[in-house]
Protein backbone atom coordinates (compact mmCIF):
# COMPACT_ATOMS: atom_id res chain seq x y z
CA UNK A 1 0.00 0.00 0.00
CA UNK A 2 2.86 2.44 0.77
CA UNK A 3 4.29 1.78 -2.37
CA UNK A 4 1.10 2.67 -4.08
CA UNK A 5 0.35 6.15 -2.09
CA UNK A 6 4.08 6.60 -3.24
CA UNK A 7 3.48 5.93 -6.98
CA UNK A 8 0.51 8.49 -7.64
CA UNK A 9 0.75 12.31 -8.41
CA UNK A 10 -2.59 14.31 -8.32
CA UNK A 11 -2.35 17.15 -11.17
CA UNK A 12 -4.77 19.77 -10.66
CA UNK A 13 -4.49 21.85 -13.87
CA UNK A 14 -5.52 25.65 -13.55
CA UNK A 15 -8.19 25.03 -10.97
CA UNK A 16 -9.56 28.36 -9.83
CA UNK A 17 -11.46 27.57 -6.94
CA UNK A 18 -8.89 27.46 -3.81
CA UNK A 19 -11.90 25.78 -2.00
CA UNK A 20 -11.37 23.22 -4.44
CA UNK A 21 -7.61 23.12 -4.33
CA UNK A 22 -8.40 22.32 -0.17
CA UNK A 23 -10.85 19.71 -0.75
CA UNK A 24 -8.56 17.97 -3.38
CA UNK A 25 -5.84 18.34 -0.56
CA UNK A 26 -7.93 17.33 2.06
CA UNK A 27 -8.97 14.15 0.14
CA UNK A 28 -5.57 13.13 -0.05
CA UNK A 29 -4.95 13.31 3.09
CA UNK A 30 -7.79 11.31 3.78
CA UNK A 31 -6.48 8.73 1.34
CA UNK A 32 -2.90 8.71 2.31
CA UNK A 33 -1.74 10.36 -0.70
CA UNK A 34 0.65 13.06 -0.42
CA UNK A 35 1.90 14.23 -4.00
CA UNK A 36 0.17 17.15 -4.76
CA UNK A 37 1.16 19.15 -8.43
CA UNK A 38 -0.51 22.08 -9.49
CA UNK A 39 -0.01 23.73 -13.11
CA UNK A 40 -0.87 27.35 -12.63
CA UNK A 41 -0.28 30.85 -14.09
CA UNK A 42 -0.29 32.42 -11.23
CA UNK A 43 0.08 31.41 -7.72
CA UNK A 44 -2.65 32.81 -5.79
CA UNK A 45 -5.32 29.88 -5.79
CA UNK A 46 -2.61 27.88 -3.95
CA UNK A 47 -1.67 30.41 -1.76
CA UNK A 48 -5.06 31.03 -0.75
CA UNK A 49 -6.21 27.44 -0.18
CA UNK A 50 -3.14 26.47 1.98
CA UNK A 51 -4.86 28.25 5.05
CA UNK A 52 -8.15 26.88 3.70
CA UNK A 53 -8.78 24.02 5.35
CA UNK A 54 -7.02 20.68 7.57
CA UNK A 55 -4.71 19.07 5.11
CA UNK A 56 -2.04 21.69 5.40
CA UNK A 57 1.11 19.09 5.13
CA UNK A 58 -0.38 17.86 1.49
CA UNK A 59 -0.80 21.66 0.72
CA UNK A 60 2.49 22.02 2.05
CA UNK A 61 4.55 20.09 0.36
CA UNK A 62 2.48 20.37 -2.80
CA UNK A 63 4.47 22.36 -5.87
CA UNK A 64 3.95 24.72 -8.17
CA UNK A 65 4.61 23.69 -12.58
CA UNK A 66 4.19 26.26 -15.81
CA UNK A 67 3.22 23.69 -17.87
CA UNK A 68 1.44 20.20 -17.59
CA UNK A 69 4.75 18.78 -19.49
CA UNK A 70 7.09 19.93 -16.43
CA UNK A 71 4.16 18.29 -13.97
CA UNK A 72 4.29 15.37 -15.39
CA UNK A 73 8.00 14.84 -16.38
CA UNK A 74 8.93 11.85 -14.33
CA UNK A 75 5.63 10.09 -14.62
CA UNK A 76 5.32 6.90 -16.64
CA UNK A 77 1.36 6.57 -17.00
CA UNK A 78 -0.45 9.37 -17.06
CA UNK A 79 -4.19 9.68 -16.50
CA UNK A 80 -6.72 12.21 -17.48
CA UNK A 81 -9.72 12.57 -16.39
CA UNK A 82 -13.08 13.33 -18.47
CA UNK A 83 -16.98 13.81 -17.92
CA UNK A 84 -17.06 12.80 -21.82
CA UNK A 85 -19.06 15.42 -23.09
CA UNK A 86 -19.56 15.28 -26.60
CA UNK A 87 -16.23 15.89 -27.18
CA UNK A 88 -14.90 13.40 -29.44
CA UNK A 89 -11.88 11.50 -27.66
CA UNK A 90 -9.04 10.63 -29.46
CA UNK A 91 -7.78 8.59 -26.44
CA UNK A 92 -8.84 5.26 -24.95
CA UNK A 93 -11.09 5.70 -21.94
CA UNK A 94 -11.46 3.68 -19.02
CA UNK A 95 -14.33 3.49 -16.39
CA UNK A 96 -12.36 4.71 -13.27
CA UNK A 97 -12.83 0.60 -11.87
CA UNK A 98 -10.85 -0.29 -14.60
CA UNK A 99 -8.21 2.40 -14.35
CA UNK A 100 -7.30 1.92 -10.78
CA UNK A 101 -6.94 -1.70 -11.53
CA UNK A 102 -4.58 -0.48 -14.36
CA UNK A 103 -2.74 1.89 -12.33
CA UNK A 104 -2.51 -0.62 -9.39
CA UNK A 105 -0.88 -3.41 -12.25
CA UNK A 106 1.26 -0.75 -13.24
CA UNK A 107 2.83 0.21 -9.60
CA UNK A 108 3.03 -3.73 -9.08
CA UNK A 109 5.04 -4.32 -12.62
CA UNK A 110 7.74 -1.52 -11.57
CA UNK A 111 8.17 -2.70 -7.88
CA UNK A 112 11.35 -4.03 -8.21
CA UNK A 113 13.97 -2.12 -7.19
CA UNK A 114 17.00 -2.33 -9.29
CA UNK A 115 20.91 -1.84 -7.77
CA UNK A 116 20.82 2.05 -8.93
CA UNK A 117 17.67 2.46 -6.89
CA UNK A 118 17.87 4.45 -3.56
CA UNK A 119 15.31 2.04 -2.40
CA UNK A 120 12.27 4.02 -1.74
CA UNK A 121 10.80 1.63 -4.35
CA UNK A 122 8.78 4.26 -6.54
CA UNK A 123 10.56 3.93 -9.56
CA UNK A 124 7.95 4.92 -11.43
CA UNK A 125 4.92 7.56 -10.87
CA UNK A 126 1.34 7.38 -12.66
CA UNK A 127 -0.09 10.84 -12.27
CA UNK A 128 -4.01 11.64 -12.67
CA UNK A 129 -4.93 15.18 -13.99
CA UNK A 130 -8.11 16.78 -13.39
CA UNK A 131 -8.88 19.91 -15.28
CA UNK A 132 -10.17 23.19 -14.45
CA UNK A 133 -13.61 23.33 -13.03
CA UNK A 134 -15.17 24.77 -15.89
CA UNK A 135 -13.33 23.45 -19.04
CA UNK A 136 -12.13 20.53 -18.06
CA UNK A 137 -9.22 19.60 -19.85
CA UNK A 138 -8.18 21.35 -22.80
CA UNK A 139 -7.09 19.06 -25.97
CA UNK A 140 -3.64 20.19 -25.44
CA UNK A 141 -3.49 19.29 -21.87
CA UNK A 142 -4.82 15.61 -22.79
CA UNK A 143 -2.31 15.27 -25.56
CA UNK A 144 0.09 14.21 -22.66
CA UNK A 145 -1.45 11.56 -21.35
CA UNK A 146 -1.66 8.20 -22.69
CA UNK A 147 -5.39 7.48 -21.49
CA UNK A 148 -8.33 8.59 -20.10
CA UNK A 149 -10.47 7.86 -17.16
CA UNK A 150 -14.09 8.97 -16.31
CA UNK A 151 -16.22 8.47 -13.26
CA UNK A 152 -19.44 6.81 -13.99
CA UNK A 153 -21.84 9.43 -14.06
CA UNK A 154 -25.63 9.63 -14.78
CA UNK A 155 -25.85 11.30 -18.26
CA UNK A 156 -27.05 14.59 -18.75
CA UNK A 157 -26.49 15.64 -15.65
CA UNK A 158 -23.96 18.39 -13.90
CA UNK A 159 -20.70 18.33 -13.68
CA UNK A 160 -19.04 17.11 -11.04
CA UNK A 161 -17.37 19.02 -8.22
CA UNK A 162 -13.21 18.75 -8.19
CA UNK A 163 -13.19 18.18 -4.81
CA UNK A 164 -15.89 15.36 -5.27
CA UNK A 165 -13.80 13.89 -8.11
CA UNK A 166 -10.32 13.92 -6.85
CA UNK A 167 -11.86 11.85 -3.51
CA UNK A 168 -13.79 9.33 -5.25
CA UNK A 169 -10.58 8.71 -7.55
CA UNK A 170 -8.81 8.07 -4.47
CA UNK A 171 -10.92 6.05 -2.75
CA UNK A 172 -11.47 3.77 -5.77
CA UNK A 173 -7.56 3.10 -6.05
CA UNK A 174 -7.32 2.28 -1.77
CA UNK A 175 -10.39 0.40 -1.79
CA UNK A 176 -9.24 -2.79 -2.69
CA UNK A 177 -6.81 -3.08 0.13
CA UNK A 178 -7.06 -4.51 3.44
CA UNK A 179 -9.43 -2.64 5.58
CA UNK A 180 -7.10 0.00 7.73
CA UNK A 181 -8.33 -1.59 11.30
CA UNK A 182 -10.27 -4.35 12.54
CA UNK A 183 -14.13 -3.38 12.43
CA UNK A 184 -16.60 -4.31 15.22
CA UNK A 185 -17.96 -7.94 14.30
CA UNK A 186 -21.47 -9.22 13.56
CA UNK A 187 -22.53 -10.22 17.21
CA UNK A 188 -22.45 -13.67 17.60
CA UNK A 189 -26.06 -15.11 17.46
CA UNK A 190 -27.92 -17.22 20.50
CA UNK A 191 -27.35 -20.83 20.63
CA UNK A 192 -30.26 -23.27 19.69
CA UNK A 193 -30.07 -24.31 23.69
CA UNK A 194 -30.56 -20.20 24.86
CA UNK A 195 -33.62 -19.99 22.04
CA UNK A 196 -34.75 -22.96 23.51
CA UNK A 197 -35.25 -21.78 27.25
CA UNK A 198 -36.16 -18.51 26.09
CA UNK A 199 -39.38 -20.30 24.22
CA UNK A 200 -40.05 -22.03 27.05
CA UNK A 201 -40.38 -19.43 29.33
CA UNK A 202 -42.46 -17.35 26.63
CA UNK A 203 -44.67 -20.42 26.56
CA UNK A 204 -45.14 -19.56 30.58
CA UNK A 205 -45.74 -16.10 29.93
CA UNK A 206 -48.52 -16.64 27.26
CA UNK A 207 -49.86 -19.02 29.05
CA UNK A 208 -50.44 -17.01 32.29
CA UNK A 209 -51.07 -13.85 30.11
CA UNK A 210 -54.49 -16.10 28.41
CA UNK A 211 -53.14 -15.84 25.23
CA UNK A 212 -52.84 -19.52 24.96
CA UNK A 213 -56.30 -19.74 25.60
CA UNK A 214 -57.40 -17.48 23.29
CA UNK A 215 -54.86 -18.08 19.95
CA UNK A 216 -53.85 -21.51 20.37
CA UNK A 217 -53.62 -21.73 17.02
CA UNK A 218 -50.19 -19.32 17.21
CA UNK A 219 -48.33 -22.01 19.47
CA UNK A 220 -47.92 -24.91 17.99
CA UNK A 221 -44.30 -26.23 18.35
CA UNK A 222 -43.08 -25.46 14.80
CA UNK A 223 -44.30 -22.23 14.62
CA UNK A 224 -43.55 -20.67 17.54
CA UNK A 225 -40.10 -22.31 17.38
CA UNK A 226 -39.77 -20.43 13.68
CA UNK A 227 -40.96 -17.15 15.23
CA UNK A 228 -37.71 -17.53 17.53
CA UNK A 229 -35.57 -17.91 15.31
CA UNK A 230 -36.29 -15.23 12.79
CA UNK A 231 -35.36 -12.87 15.34
CA UNK A 232 -32.04 -13.29 15.29
CA UNK A 233 -31.19 -12.78 18.53
CA UNK A 234 -27.65 -12.18 19.57
CA UNK A 235 -26.59 -14.20 22.27
CA UNK A 236 -25.48 -11.65 24.49
CA UNK A 237 -28.99 -10.33 24.42
CA UNK A 238 -30.23 -13.48 25.53
CA UNK A 239 -29.97 -12.17 29.23
CA UNK A 240 -31.83 -9.00 29.21
CA UNK A 241 -34.24 -10.55 27.31
CA UNK A 242 -35.09 -14.06 29.42
CA UNK A 243 -34.98 -11.41 32.50
CA UNK A 244 -37.49 -9.52 31.22
CA UNK A 245 -39.42 -12.61 30.84
CA UNK A 246 -39.08 -13.61 34.23
CA UNK A 247 -40.05 -10.36 35.32
CA UNK A 248 -43.57 -10.12 33.48
CA UNK A 249 -44.17 -13.78 34.48
CA UNK A 250 -43.62 -12.93 37.80
CA UNK A 251 -46.16 -10.08 37.67
CA UNK A 252 -48.68 -11.88 35.86
CA UNK A 253 -49.31 -14.70 38.55
CA UNK A 254 -49.69 -12.04 41.09
CA UNK B 1 -30.52 0.73 -11.87
CA UNK B 2 -33.88 2.42 -11.74
CA UNK B 3 -35.06 0.61 -9.14
CA UNK B 4 -31.77 0.94 -7.07
CA UNK B 5 -31.66 5.06 -7.59
CA UNK B 6 -35.22 5.03 -6.34
CA UNK B 7 -34.26 2.70 -3.25
CA UNK B 8 -31.94 4.95 -1.97
CA UNK B 9 -32.97 8.16 0.93
CA UNK B 10 -29.55 10.28 1.60
CA UNK B 11 -30.04 11.70 5.05
CA UNK B 12 -28.22 14.45 6.55
CA UNK B 13 -28.59 15.23 10.03
CA UNK B 14 -27.66 18.33 11.66
CA UNK B 15 -25.75 19.67 8.56
CA UNK B 16 -24.49 23.05 9.24
CA UNK B 17 -23.02 24.00 6.08
CA UNK B 18 -24.83 24.99 3.55
CA UNK B 19 -21.63 24.49 0.73
CA UNK B 20 -21.98 21.08 1.84
CA UNK B 21 -26.04 20.42 1.71
CA UNK B 22 -25.11 21.64 -1.69
CA UNK B 23 -22.37 19.38 -2.65
CA UNK B 24 -24.56 16.41 -1.01
CA UNK B 25 -27.18 17.52 -3.72
CA UNK B 26 -24.45 18.22 -6.69
CA UNK B 27 -22.95 14.57 -5.88
CA UNK B 28 -26.85 12.77 -5.82
CA UNK B 29 -27.31 14.80 -8.75
CA UNK B 30 -24.32 12.82 -10.63
CA UNK B 31 -25.40 9.69 -9.70
CA UNK B 32 -28.60 10.03 -10.11
CA UNK B 33 -29.87 9.52 -6.72
CA UNK B 34 -32.74 11.92 -5.70
CA UNK B 35 -34.65 11.23 -2.49
CA UNK B 36 -32.65 13.59 0.08
CA UNK B 37 -33.80 14.45 3.51
CA UNK B 38 -32.00 16.33 6.11
CA UNK B 39 -32.95 16.48 9.76
CA UNK B 40 -32.61 19.92 11.32
CA UNK B 41 -34.50 22.20 13.80
CA UNK B 42 -33.90 25.14 11.96
CA UNK B 43 -34.58 25.77 7.79
CA UNK B 44 -31.70 27.77 7.36
CA UNK B 45 -28.87 26.25 5.74
CA UNK B 46 -31.00 24.19 3.64
CA UNK B 47 -32.50 27.36 2.04
CA UNK B 48 -28.99 28.66 1.41
CA UNK B 49 -28.36 25.90 -0.12
CA UNK B 50 -30.92 25.82 -2.44
CA UNK B 51 -29.43 28.47 -4.49
CA UNK B 52 -26.00 27.51 -3.54
CA UNK B 53 -25.49 25.07 -6.40
CA UNK B 54 -26.17 23.58 -10.18
CA UNK B 55 -28.65 20.71 -8.44
CA UNK B 56 -31.88 22.05 -8.15
CA UNK B 57 -34.25 19.69 -9.13
CA UNK B 58 -32.61 17.79 -5.84
CA UNK B 59 -32.68 19.90 -3.51
CA UNK B 60 -36.16 21.28 -4.73
CA UNK B 61 -37.66 18.27 -3.70
CA UNK B 62 -35.63 17.60 -0.40
CA UNK B 63 -37.63 17.08 2.79
CA UNK B 64 -36.91 18.20 6.34
CA UNK B 65 -37.61 16.32 9.34
CA UNK B 66 -37.22 17.44 13.04
CA UNK B 67 -35.67 13.78 14.12
CA UNK B 68 -34.58 10.72 12.73
CA UNK B 69 -36.77 8.67 13.34
CA UNK B 70 -39.20 10.24 11.32
CA UNK B 71 -36.56 10.86 8.56
CA UNK B 72 -36.60 6.99 8.16
CA UNK B 73 -39.60 6.33 9.48
CA UNK B 74 -40.45 4.18 5.74
CA UNK B 75 -37.22 2.65 5.53
CA UNK B 76 -36.47 -1.27 5.75
CA UNK B 77 -32.57 -0.66 6.24
CA UNK B 78 -30.86 2.10 7.73
CA UNK B 79 -26.74 2.35 7.98
CA UNK B 80 -24.96 5.00 9.49
CA UNK B 81 -21.69 6.04 8.47
CA UNK B 82 -18.95 6.35 10.70
CA UNK B 83 -15.02 7.53 10.72
CA UNK B 84 -14.83 4.90 13.12
CA UNK B 85 -12.10 6.99 15.38
CA UNK B 86 -11.99 5.94 19.33
CA UNK B 87 -15.43 5.21 20.02
CA UNK B 88 -16.91 2.61 21.07
CA UNK B 89 -19.22 1.01 18.52
CA UNK B 90 -22.27 -1.60 19.13
CA UNK B 91 -23.15 -1.88 15.81
CA UNK B 92 -21.96 -4.50 13.46
CA UNK B 93 -19.50 -2.47 10.81
CA UNK B 94 -19.21 -2.84 7.18
CA UNK B 95 -16.41 -2.00 4.41
CA UNK B 96 -18.41 0.76 2.21
CA UNK B 97 -17.54 -1.53 -0.17
CA UNK B 98 -19.16 -4.67 1.66
CA UNK B 99 -22.27 -2.15 2.68
CA UNK B 100 -22.98 -1.18 -1.18
CA UNK B 101 -22.69 -5.19 -1.77
CA UNK B 102 -25.45 -5.65 1.14
CA UNK B 103 -27.47 -2.78 0.56
CA UNK B 104 -27.97 -3.82 -3.62
CA UNK B 105 -28.77 -7.20 -2.53
CA UNK B 106 -31.94 -5.43 -0.02
CA UNK B 107 -32.99 -3.59 -3.41
CA UNK B 108 -32.99 -7.24 -5.22
CA UNK B 109 -35.06 -9.18 -2.07
CA UNK B 110 -37.36 -6.64 -2.14
CA UNK B 111 -37.73 -6.48 -5.91
CA UNK B 112 -41.03 -8.42 -6.90
CA UNK B 113 -44.20 -5.87 -6.80
CA UNK B 114 -46.85 -7.19 -4.85
CA UNK B 115 -50.00 -7.23 -5.87
CA UNK B 116 -51.13 -3.92 -3.63
CA UNK B 117 -47.68 -2.32 -4.24
CA UNK B 118 -48.63 1.04 -6.69
CA UNK B 119 -46.12 -0.73 -9.22
CA UNK B 120 -43.01 1.85 -8.68
CA UNK B 121 -40.87 -1.38 -7.52
CA UNK B 122 -39.47 0.13 -4.95
CA UNK B 123 -41.18 -1.25 -1.57
CA UNK B 124 -38.16 -0.75 0.41
CA UNK B 125 -36.28 1.61 0.89
CA UNK B 126 -32.43 2.09 2.31
CA UNK B 127 -31.36 4.94 4.36
CA UNK B 128 -27.85 5.84 4.24
CA UNK B 129 -27.30 8.45 7.56
CA UNK B 130 -24.42 11.11 7.24
CA UNK B 131 -24.17 13.48 10.62
CA UNK B 132 -22.76 17.21 11.71
CA UNK B 133 -19.55 18.02 10.15
CA UNK B 134 -18.19 18.31 13.46
CA UNK B 135 -19.44 15.46 15.86
CA UNK B 136 -20.51 13.00 13.39
CA UNK B 137 -23.82 11.25 14.27
CA UNK B 138 -24.85 10.77 18.15
CA UNK B 139 -25.22 7.37 20.19
CA UNK B 140 -28.84 8.65 19.81
CA UNK B 141 -28.87 9.12 16.39
CA UNK B 142 -26.74 5.64 15.73
CA UNK B 143 -29.10 3.98 17.53
CA UNK B 144 -31.71 4.03 14.55
CA UNK B 145 -28.92 1.92 12.34
CA UNK B 146 -29.20 -1.35 11.84
CA UNK B 147 -25.52 -1.19 10.74
CA UNK B 148 -22.86 1.44 10.58
CA UNK B 149 -20.64 1.85 7.13
CA UNK B 150 -16.98 3.34 6.61
CA UNK B 151 -15.03 4.68 4.35
CA UNK B 152 -11.52 3.26 4.64
CA UNK B 153 -9.00 5.97 5.14
CA UNK B 154 -6.08 6.55 6.56
CA UNK B 155 -5.69 6.58 10.19
CA UNK B 156 -4.83 9.70 11.63
CA UNK B 157 -5.84 11.52 8.78
CA UNK B 158 -8.43 14.53 9.24
CA UNK B 159 -11.97 13.82 9.26
CA UNK B 160 -13.72 13.42 5.57
CA UNK B 161 -15.63 16.55 4.05
CA UNK B 162 -19.67 15.67 3.95
CA UNK B 163 -19.91 16.67 0.69
CA UNK B 164 -17.00 14.11 -0.54
CA UNK B 165 -18.22 11.51 1.66
CA UNK B 166 -21.50 11.45 -0.14
CA UNK B 167 -19.83 11.15 -3.29
CA UNK B 168 -17.48 8.38 -2.32
CA UNK B 169 -21.10 6.54 -0.96
CA UNK B 170 -22.88 6.82 -3.82
CA UNK B 171 -20.11 6.49 -6.44
CA UNK B 172 -19.61 2.95 -4.46
CA UNK B 173 -23.47 1.68 -4.91
CA UNK B 174 -23.21 2.68 -8.76
CA UNK B 175 -20.27 1.51 -9.60
CA UNK B 176 -20.47 -2.19 -10.51
CA UNK B 177 -23.56 -1.05 -12.72
CA UNK B 178 -23.02 -0.84 -16.64
CA UNK B 179 -21.39 2.48 -18.22
CA UNK B 180 -23.58 4.88 -18.48
CA UNK B 181 -22.55 5.30 -22.34
CA UNK B 182 -20.31 3.60 -25.10
CA UNK B 183 -16.57 4.31 -24.32
CA UNK B 184 -13.70 5.12 -27.18
CA UNK B 185 -12.16 1.68 -27.49
CA UNK B 186 -8.70 1.25 -27.59
CA UNK B 187 -6.94 1.91 -30.64
CA UNK B 188 -6.90 -1.21 -33.14
CA UNK B 189 -3.13 -2.41 -33.23
CA UNK B 190 -1.08 -2.58 -36.70
CA UNK B 191 -0.90 -6.16 -38.54
CA UNK B 192 2.24 -8.05 -38.40
CA UNK B 193 1.74 -7.19 -42.27
CA UNK B 194 2.10 -3.44 -41.38
CA UNK B 195 4.73 -3.65 -39.03
CA UNK B 196 6.80 -5.88 -41.26
CA UNK B 197 6.60 -3.20 -44.32
CA UNK B 198 7.61 -0.18 -41.78
CA UNK B 199 10.70 -2.32 -40.88
CA UNK B 200 11.55 -3.12 -44.11
CA UNK B 201 11.44 0.82 -45.17
CA UNK B 202 13.37 1.69 -41.68
CA UNK B 203 16.44 -0.44 -42.53
CA UNK B 204 16.62 1.27 -45.72
CA UNK B 205 16.20 4.80 -43.98
CA UNK B 206 18.92 3.12 -41.56
CA UNK B 207 21.36 1.99 -44.11
CA UNK B 208 20.92 5.61 -45.92
CA UNK B 209 21.90 7.30 -42.62
CA UNK B 210 24.62 5.31 -42.53
CA UNK B 211 23.27 3.98 -38.92
CA UNK B 212 23.67 0.28 -40.36
CA UNK B 213 27.65 0.57 -40.66
CA UNK B 214 27.90 2.31 -36.85
CA UNK B 215 25.91 -0.08 -35.18
CA UNK B 216 25.63 -3.45 -36.84
CA UNK B 217 24.43 -5.62 -34.03
CA UNK B 218 21.32 -3.17 -33.64
CA UNK B 219 20.03 -4.64 -36.92
CA UNK B 220 20.07 -8.12 -36.43
CA UNK B 221 16.67 -9.84 -38.07
CA UNK B 222 14.84 -10.57 -34.54
CA UNK B 223 16.02 -7.67 -32.85
CA UNK B 224 14.68 -4.76 -35.38
CA UNK B 225 11.34 -7.07 -35.11
CA UNK B 226 10.76 -7.19 -31.62
CA UNK B 227 11.82 -3.31 -31.16
CA UNK B 228 8.98 -2.56 -33.56
CA UNK B 229 6.31 -4.71 -32.01
CA UNK B 230 7.43 -3.25 -28.45
CA UNK B 231 6.10 0.14 -29.76
CA UNK B 232 2.23 -1.15 -29.72
CA UNK B 233 1.99 0.90 -33.28
CA UNK B 234 -2.21 1.27 -34.20
CA UNK B 235 -3.21 0.28 -37.30
CA UNK B 236 -4.53 3.74 -38.10
CA UNK B 237 -1.09 5.29 -37.36
CA UNK B 238 1.01 3.55 -39.68
CA UNK B 239 0.49 5.31 -42.89
CA UNK B 240 1.71 8.86 -41.51
CA UNK B 241 4.79 7.26 -40.51
CA UNK B 242 5.20 5.23 -43.37
CA UNK B 243 4.82 8.39 -45.06
CA UNK B 244 7.42 10.32 -42.86
CA UNK B 245 9.83 7.30 -43.33
CA UNK B 246 9.53 7.62 -47.25
CA UNK B 247 10.21 11.49 -46.69
CA UNK B 248 13.23 10.77 -44.97
CA UNK B 249 14.73 7.85 -46.88
CA UNK B 250 13.83 10.32 -50.16
CA UNK B 251 16.01 13.24 -48.63
CA UNK B 252 18.94 10.83 -47.53
CA UNK B 253 19.57 9.38 -51.25
CA UNK B 254 19.86 13.51 -52.23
Amino acid sequence: MAMLHRSIAVVLVRARNPLNIGAAARAMSNFGFADLRLVTDYPVPFQDARSAVDAAAVLHSARLFRSVAEAVADCTLVYGTTALGDRRLEHPVDLLRDAAERICGAVLDTAVVGPGDDGDGSSSKTALLFGSEKTGLSNGELSHCHRLLTIPMQEGGVSMNLGQAVAVCLYELVRGSPAPRALPAEPVPATAEQLDRMESLLREVLLAAEYTARFPGNLGDTSLRRLMRRLRLPADDTAVWMGMLRQVLWKLRG
